[in-house]
């Protein structure tokens, strides 16, 4: 058997704590598979004091990251501490300087730095890899980058981030406001310390764009993500979606188009008995399409201490077994700096508006749609004991602009009495 | 660059086209993704006139696959010949004696000789690679041997023949009996010219029987798989199982247990809104259960041209990077000889019944299940106008034995009027 592979890890939350629990029960077995022992040299963390129901006392305590990054007796860092710049960032680097390989959970720094930091690790000639950073223990990068490799990818979208799936998710099923299921959830302890990273759709932005990178072949692109938060999704949508057969959900979507790359994280409708639709609470769920492979589904939870540290822990056997592929599945200088579409694939669209009750209402939304050049593929006017009658519309597919054009119309009739709503219908 | 990697492909049915047709129009992608070229130089088949519909122009033509495996030009041989002996497996043995790396999509033979062929690849120190053999474009080896490598597996099962599950699911769409189904199922050219190898189970057992060995590190042991085909599931147990929530699929299962390695593929039951219970027609569907990631679920065709060329394409690849991992995701002689488990890991059952109308009836099949020490967690008897009444019976979890010898009872019984159906019902 090879010689130890040497780890050092950086950041002791939750999943730091999980990677250690998997190395010191699965020792046995991990060896086997790597073909080595997989041992921990040295960790850090800001506090040395907290207890974090593992035994640390065999490894070497470092304070500075940095120095953890550039220990002799450490042939792989792993950083857990997160945050986008800061200590992560500084750890990472020292560490691909010094030659050694980095396995991470950190999609903020990928997301901002991602091809910074792959340049420099194709430069090292080292690995940098993140399969925790996405979908916690689902092999989605792996499957993208290793398994359908053979493919031109078509199209990657998902629901990735399971705080806002568990949000939505408790609305419908209980009847209540997105404000009262985000106080619970707030309460629970399930939201980031900035909520907006989980509900304004930032952290499941992050993700969707290192899954276009690979996608795609295109230099990650962040900033150019649309992004739209689950802070206006209404009960009420909800319910009447549901009665459509349709699901909201943030849902991630990525595709190479003749306009550009689109990347889109927002709340959409999808068919309710889709994979997608009936994904509930905090599960992950990606699916890939490809042109030979077809759709694929990738399901499981999508954080968490187990998860996320089983995707660490195969990256680092993966490492160990001498695996080193490029970071976004191809040498950083040759993926495209493609630009950004700069609107949406057509689609159908859920508009949902409420029409005073007199004679011609309907005839005039009916006009604005059409100069729109919008058309109606279903029409609802629900029962209503006021003078106000809600109307749901499902269109067939349209432009983007086109809808922003139809509801800018219907605002001016006057016989609208409230704000449109429209969603986006993803066609799975 | 690096030089081309090399390939050379023997059997040319649908799923050889496939690779040929990925590889011919994905070539510019291929090559930046595996860091170097990937070329077709040599082929092989039994009729050199017959069309494929790709241009077999370029590559020199080989009647006999040995010969193209052992050809000076070619570094991987791609065996799609099929069969579990024969030219296929005297191909792989002479490309992995000559060096050669290998690539294969038969499942037949790995389950067969699959201890053989692992210890003769590490002997070589060559790849023998079988992603396609196992739920086609589904990356489902690759998850279990390299992102799940830091798990201990708890459970493997899944829907693996999607002829199986196309009879089933239209069984119960249309309401026909089997006989119906598999008839028009043969003639629309869905089955195996050996249909037992479909219908028996056959098929999806040789594929179990890999999943479990990279699972559980065990020698590949098809022959103790538990077989049973759908032959004799009724169209009655399917819609009587929908009545309970319940839907009937042909199911792997594969555990590691106290009593030894279960593998068992035979018709169960599974809860109809669970990932497995939903899975229609033709995909194909697996769940792995690991200490740390949790079950996860993978979904998509599990055959036809595109997702088996995808799964192909993708093990090339991942050679043409470097890649090398021992066959069963450990070295071939640490894989334990694992005792298989005679019986099977306790679960509910359903029971159905037909018992004369009288009283009393129902008293002698709950005295025949509770002296088996079976007991009852739901009961229905259905409405009838006949003298026969049909009674169904979801039991607790009970040992197999208990089962078997509450059904010998029962057919024992007076009023008991026709052979008791029991199926397992597995816990998901």
């Amino acid at each position: 058997m090879k010689s130890p592979l040497r780890i050092g890890i950086a950041g002791l939350g939750t999943v730091g704590a999980g990677v250690i629990r998997i190395i010191q029960n699965n020792d046995d077995l991990i060896a086997r598979r790597a073909g080595r022992p997989v041992v921990i040299t040295a960790v850090s963390a800001r506090s040395r004091r907290k207890d974090r129901g593992v035994d640390l006392s065999a490894y070497d305590w470092e304070d500075d990251p940095v120095a953890l990054a550039r220990r002799e007796d450490v042939d792989v860092l792993v950083e857990l501490i997160g945050g986008e710049d800061g200590p992560a960032k500084a750890a990472v680097a020292a560490a691909l300087e010094a030659g050694k390989d980095v396995v991470t959970a950190n999609k903020a720094m990928l997301a901002i730095h991602g091809n910074e930091l792959a340049a420099l690790a194709e430069t090292a000639g080292r690995a940098l890899r993140f399969e925790a950073a996405v979908a916690g223990g689902i092999p989605v990068i792996k499957t993208l980058s290793e398994a359908l490799a053979g493919n031109r990818i078509e199209r990657v979208m998902g629901v990735m981030n399971g705080t806002c799936n568990y949000i939505l998710t408790r609305m419908e099923s209980e009847g209540r406001s997105y404000d009262e299921v985000f106080a619970e959830a707030k309460a629970l302890g399930y939201l980031e310390a900035d909520p907006r990273l989980d509900v304004g759709g930032i952290d499941a932005g992050h993700k969707l764009a290192l899954l276009a990178a690979i996608a795609f072949g295109t230099r990650v692109d962040f900033p150019s993500v649309v992004l739209e938060g689950i802070e206006r999704v209404s009960i009420t949508d909800i319910e009447l979606a549901r009665d459509l057969g349709y699901r909201i959900k943030l849902l991630g979507v990525a595709r190479m188009t003749g306009r550009g790359l689109e990347q889109r994280m927002q709340p959409c409708l999808v068919p309710a008995d889709s994979p997608i639709g009936r994904v509930e609470g905090a599960t992950n769920i990606v699916m890939i399409e490809g042109d030979a492979v077809g759709p694929i589904v990738l399901e499981g939870a999508g954080a968490g201490e187990g998860p996320t540290a089983s995707a660490v822990v195969g990256d680092i056997i993966d490492i160990a077994r001498g695996l080193r592929l490029p970071v976004f599945g191809q040498p950083a200088h040759t993926l495209e700096a493609a630009p950004p579409a700069r609107v949406a694939t057509p689609a159908p669209y859920y508009l949902r508006l409420l029409l005073e009750d007199r004679p011609g209402a309907l005839a005039k939304v009916a006009q604005a749609l059409g100069e729109a050049g919008v058309s109606i593929n279903r029409m609802r006017q629900y029962r209503h004991d006021t003078p106000a009658a809600p109307v749901l519309i499902v269109t067939h597919r349209a432009a983007e602009e086109a809808i922003h054009q139809a509801v800018a119309a219907i605002r001016e009739v006057d016989v609208n009495l409230d704000e449109p709503v429209a969603l986006r219908i993803e066609e799975i």
